[in-house]
């Protein structure tokens, strides 16, 4: 006997849908994906056009199947108990979307909604690179830099659902303004953007530098890129170097105070700015290790489950609806 | 009926030790102390003369009842499953010691020992200024900076009992030498001893500025204070108010980006630094809001308990035994 789960993402670029099946036996592994399916949302799309593609994609999947639960991941920040949308961070129209309730209608059946990063977090955990792991920090590198903790073996969500928000913890006050208004965020410091726009400012001010960089590059800020900076940090560029090594020392100092704070066991690093080579990590560890107190001990490591993260989470999280 | 709790504090400058009751039937309030004792330990004293005293005041304050638990803080860090004190920070010969199983056997009850901010968080929780929040950080500003979590209205220790080491997180990667060995810590900004060390080197350096801080210190080192630069501030010193206003600063944002991190209802803050006065705890709650998220919220308060926390705490820690 098997206990049917939905897994639904709607993540910056895309919404998937998944389904998988649990055995009610030993509620252990869920087996591989019965049915897996993706569409890349237009960026005019509405909240309310998103919810129609999901919920079709979500029954073409399940045709008629009777569900045990549905787990959620959503791009922005989330009330866990009621699972209500506060906000999207790419989407307009979502603003309190009870989208638990709506989807709970839909599909006649219980389901957890949480935002990206604490979703990624525990599908990491479950099934990732935190296998193992009771006290485990989750952190995506990305456009912004967001997190998730488990903390006992459970979802540490915070009492407002906002714990793990390691993207906006001040690590230099006399640093570059960030979009929130502070200065020497680690996400100011150390997303891919971010990044991006200080090499690209960098490469204009120093006209005799970079030029490695300058290379590779078309000129297009689009294409300039956390892979960009990597590849030509690896041939020698003194410009890429230079931002890289700062991005991975901001995050690793952000790494050692939840350290400090928390006393995790492992942090797991996701996205597309943790592909930017061996010398970033070295920065990202040995920044860690130095802000850590000689007492404390964290592992980090690469995550594990990829693009698919937040739909293994959504699997976790609707097992804890049954 | 009653449980007898003893509770015992090995604190940077006096062992305390104190007897209370608890109603068996309700678990509810402890009764006043029974007794309530303590000694300053001398700056020579060893661990093994700490210990006798202690366990002899213990003993004394017993007179042969029966107890059901014992409760230490203990000022340094220790491994808490196991009641090894691993190192005191103020008192030579405390290294590896096994003190729970020690005082176990010395008062024929279950020990529980803990270091001293998680202890004081726990007192804070249960009978101060912390009652009713499920989640909150204690933090005590004094010599040091230091902290303990409750969390889910449980003590969170960490996976090495190390959490809450808010005084070593990084706010100014640029700032000035910390005793750890980095730059920028909000101990090195906002712990007394070295608030009093820039305040000093300020009027070093500037003979023109801190006149009415001059006028109010003595000279000597021992006397410039958190207390003495919140006078001075309070008359209009600009030095006093500067370096004030800069450690405030440094709380605050070490605050905001932990309760980004955690998202914890409450902070309550003790130690001896928290009286230098109204300006102070402007400039920690203004750069803590500041700090937080917009959607982020949390309190901060001033700690209830006073010079008892520890003791108060350490009954709160017994009781998780019975």
């Amino acid at each position: 006997m098997h206990h049917i789960i939905l897994a639904l993402d709607f993540g910056g670029t895309k919404l998937s849908a998944a389904v998988t099946a649990l055995p009610t036996a030993t509620m252990g592994e869920p087996l591989a994906w019965l049915a897996h399916r993706h569409v890349f949302s237009a960026p005019s799309s509405s909240a309310e056009s998103d919810l129609q593609t999901i919920e079709a994609m979500g029954q073409a999947l399940l045709n008629g199947v009777q569900l045990a639960a549905v787990g959620v991941s959503f791009g922005g920040p989330v009330d866990f108990p009621t699972g209500t949308v506060r906000l999207s961070h790419h989407v307009p129209g979502w603003k309190n979307v009870p989208l638990g309730a709506r989807l709970a209608d839909v599909f006649g059946a219980p389901v957890a909604v949480d935002n990206d990063a604490n979703v990624a977090a525990l599908g990491e955990h479950r099934y990732g690179a935190g296998r193992g792991a009771a006290d485990m920090l989750y952190i995506t590198v990305s456009t912004g830099v967001g997190g998730g903790w488990v903390l006992g073996g459970r979802p540490w969500r915070g009492h407002e659902g906002m714990a793990g928000e390691i993207g906006h913890i001040v690590v230099d006050w006399n640093g570059p303004l960030c979009l929130c208004g502070k200065r020497g965020c680690v996400e100011r410091l150390a997303s891919g953007p971010y990044m991006a726009q200080d090499a690209e400012a960098l490469l204009q001010e120093r006209t005799e530098r970079g030029q490695v960089l300058r290379g590779l590059w078309s000129g297009e800020r689009a294409k300039m890129s956390g892979k960009l900076l990597a590849e030509a940090a690896g041939q020698g560029d003194d410009v890429a170097f230079e931002i890289l090594q700062r991005g991975g020392r901001a995050l690793g100092v952000g790494i050692g105070n939840a350290a400090n704070l928390v006393n995790p066991q492992l942090v797991v690093l996701g996205g597309g700015v943790t592909k930017s080579g061996e010398m970033w990590w070295s920065a990202v560890r040995q920044a860690a290790r130095e802000t850590m107190l000689p007492e404390v001990n964290c592992e980090i490591v690469p995550a594990a489950l990829g693009d698919d993260a937040p739909l293994w989470g959504a699997v976790a999280l609707a097992i804890e609806l049954l």
